[in-house]
């Protein structure tokens, strides 16, 4: 088919005004927040009901297009970089919540929904979704499973996975397929939901999603404790833990994102600090006091050389706003940023903190550690200018060193930004290459001309 | 090959004294808990190692032979019935707990293990696994994965799939296949222990599984109270989840089943109640305080003629032991039993009561319901005699009509039996025929010659 005659079936299926090929526009979609090399898709369609996803869907297996699904494009693995010559199919236009079930405490949401919009409208109901990746300001929910993120309640709430009641999805053929259910429990069918939280994209487009909520914890207390040894800090997640308390978000920062978050936003962070936590303990009111206090007292026995505890709404707000500050502190300071997410068990983050700071020195680059210290997610971030060819060749091996080494405490190569193109490389090491076999298997039947967001996941 | 070199090749794999096929042996694995014909298998091997699971597999694969792993058999809908002429693989060997990391709060076992016994060893360290399906005594956990087996706590802590951080399993082949990690958030590769889950031996032969643990409630309160209307105890359910109130446990048991229960154990139920509650919250002692406080004020509310909180452990075993009663003081009455576990949205369990009493009706049946009102996952039990040919052709359209209703209020099929062989026919009616589709192309793919659990879940 020529392009004309093809753009007009696209047309067909979604309008005229909905079907994008503008150089201008393409170039929007071509790149994703992953510090990787951008590729001009072919086509972008923006569909404006349910139906049209299978139809797009049908069209592009068809044609033989590599299709590539995308919400806000927050995705720091490449995951929503297209194929060039590909379509980009665009969830902006599917973004109504469909049913909040109070009773029943689950929710129909359409897949281009912002994850923070959904959180207010379930919490302005009296109900909870836990899952808060970093991006929820402007990311989508489609995008949460496609990549199954996380966020900083995972240590005590899950992640995105945790939350999917279920799903339906439209195949390469265009065909509706469901799976879970309304209910708690369910175990009905194959776990479908389960296999495609996660699947980046490349294993059917996502329509309609079932999400479980909980009721709100009752009350919330934050604070931070700084340390003149960043082991000191680590020591102190490890006591906690011991302690059996599970905060609601766990959070470590290091020296130099420290001073750079303050140089940034001027919160008043004690730029001296090795490093810092930022714990907030949630529930009933007796429980948070007792935790709270509990804590506070690790802390000490630790070696905090600060214990803050904010005592009202807006000290809390203080807390983690310096926390959200860390990416776009860390961002301005060089023109390219890798933020990576290999995460390992808890009780090695301490060894982990050595090996970053080993990497750092023996590549000669800035890293920039923070994140979720609760469930061993740490964030290290590099800062650099990837004009610099020498210098970006360095960030390449200190990167793969990250992940050799996270792999060597046994750990894994993401915990919540997928695998999407940098790490596919990876993860035979990690799985072992007759995973990687079966899983393409699986996908080879899915989807026989491979269409769906090729090379992402398993190559 | 002759049946005689295929034992011998057998035997040189898992040793002769692990080969069984007297009929005395095998018609023992003929069967399991669900009321469905039996069929002997040819074989029943009870490999070592794990290593041995991978060579069973290959073997049956080279040789065309239908492989069904079993447990402990407490299925209750067929999924551990072999095929004439297949191969029972006993994981009841491989029942080594081979870790408990306190610090990073996970276990590794191995799938032979038995839930209740897995239960206490975790407890010993002070971590706690919610799953506690009602056969947990002699459950294996690696059935409990093949089922995502639920129990009484699944509506604050989840099932059996929530607590799966990571797996290995065995394919057609003999090739190791790893996903997850010991990490509690891992975003690397398919999520395909979420898709073992639940996948009724169909997919893999389990190996080593790590298992989530959290800390244990610190304290908890049981309770039981009783309705002269059965609406009553509904009413009560929608009221503790309206007030944002999550119980571990929430039970009910019709009049029926009351009756059947103090017949068996004289706990002292009271048996003129149309309905009864059993209700159970935990956590932090003021927390359970309140909320047992509040339970009881709603209990009244909706009419409850008495409310019976327990002052001791020993009370509160009581009440417990009233609930695990149900299904052997309802198995004595007839000779044959059939244990439902479709499942409705929480609020239409009203609506699901009544169905079940007009299916009773209608089928001249006896239908004794209990189960877990929390989630909707109800417990509708018919007893009978199966040798009454008429009976038994009445009870199978009573379970017909069961799945039906259950459907038509937007519910599931099994909320925690999984689908085995009997409900597979009703699949598409649940998750439509593209959904039956796309499961067996995925199936054909990993299994092209069919060999694991060939009929269940899929057909």
């Amino acid at each position: 088919m020529s392009a004309k005659a093809l753009i007009r079936e696209f047309e067909a299926i979604v309008g005229a005004e909905n079907v994008f090929s503008d150089e201008a526009d393409l170039l929007t979609y071509s790149y994703d927040a992953a510090e990787l090399p951008s590729q001009v898709p072919a086509l972008a369609v923006r569909p404006q009901a349910m139906e049209q996803l299978g139809q797009v869907s049908a069209l592009c297996n068809q044609e033989g297009l590599p299709l590539t699904v995308r919400g806000s494009g927050t995705n720091l693995s490449g995951g929503t970089i297209p194929q060039p010559d590909g379509v980009v199919l665009l969830t902006s236009a599917l973004n109504r919540i469909r049913e909040i079930n109070v009773p029943d405490m689950y929710a129909v949401v359409e897949p281009g929904v912002i994850t923070a919009q959904f959180f207010d409208a379930a919490l302005a109901q009296g109900l909870f979704y836990p899952p808060d990746p970093g991006s929820q300001a402007v990311s989508t929910l489609g995008g949460n499973l496609a990549e199954n993120s996380g966020g900083l309640r995972g240590l005590k709430y899950g992640v995105t996975r945790d939350y999917v009641m279920g799903l339906s999805f439209f195949d390469t053929q265009g065909n509706l397929i469901k799976t879970g259910s309304r209910t708690v429990k369910c175990a009905t069918g194959y776990n479908l939901a389960g296999l495609m939280v996660g699947s980046e994209g490349t294993l059917g487009v996502f329509g309609e999603i079932i999400l479980k909520l909980i009721p709100p914890p009752a009350t919330a207390k934050a604070m931070m404790a700084m340390y003149d040894r960043a082991e000191g800090a680590s020591e102190t997640v490890a006591a906690i833990i011991a302690e059996r308390i599970l905060p609601a978000t766990l959070e470590f920062m290091d020296n130099f994102t420290i001073r750079t978050v303050e140089d940034y936003s001027q919160v008043g962070l004690p730029v001296e600090a090795a490093a810092m936590l930022l714990i907030e303990v949630d529930g009933h009111p007796a429980q948070v006091e007792e935790e709270a206090a509990k804590i506070e007292k690790l802390c000490q026995q630790m070696g905090a050389t600060e214990v803050k505890l904010a005592t009202d709404a807006a000290q809390r707000d203080k807390v983690w706003e310096a926390r959200r500050a860390a990416i776009p502190a860390l961002a301005r300071l060089e023109p390219s940023i890798v933020l990576e997410d290999a995460t390992v068990p808890r009780s090695q983050i301490p060894a982990m903190i050595k090996a970053l700071e080993e990497i750092g020195q023996e590549f000669k680059l800035t890293i920039g550690t923070f994140g979720h210290a609760g469930d061993g997610n740490l964030h290290p971030t590099i800062v650099f200018d990837k004009r610099d060819q020498e210098q970006a060749e360095r960030v390449t091996k200190a990167v793969d060193t990250i992940f050799e080494r996270a792999l060597a405490l046994c750990g894994t190569l993401s915990g919540e930004h997928g695998l999407g193109l940098r790490k596919v490389e990876f993860l035979k090491n990690e799985v072992g290459q007759a995973s990687v076999v079966w899983s393409r298997r699986l996908k080879a039947a899915l989807d026989p001309k491979g269409i769906l967001n090729p090379g992402k996941v398993i190559g």
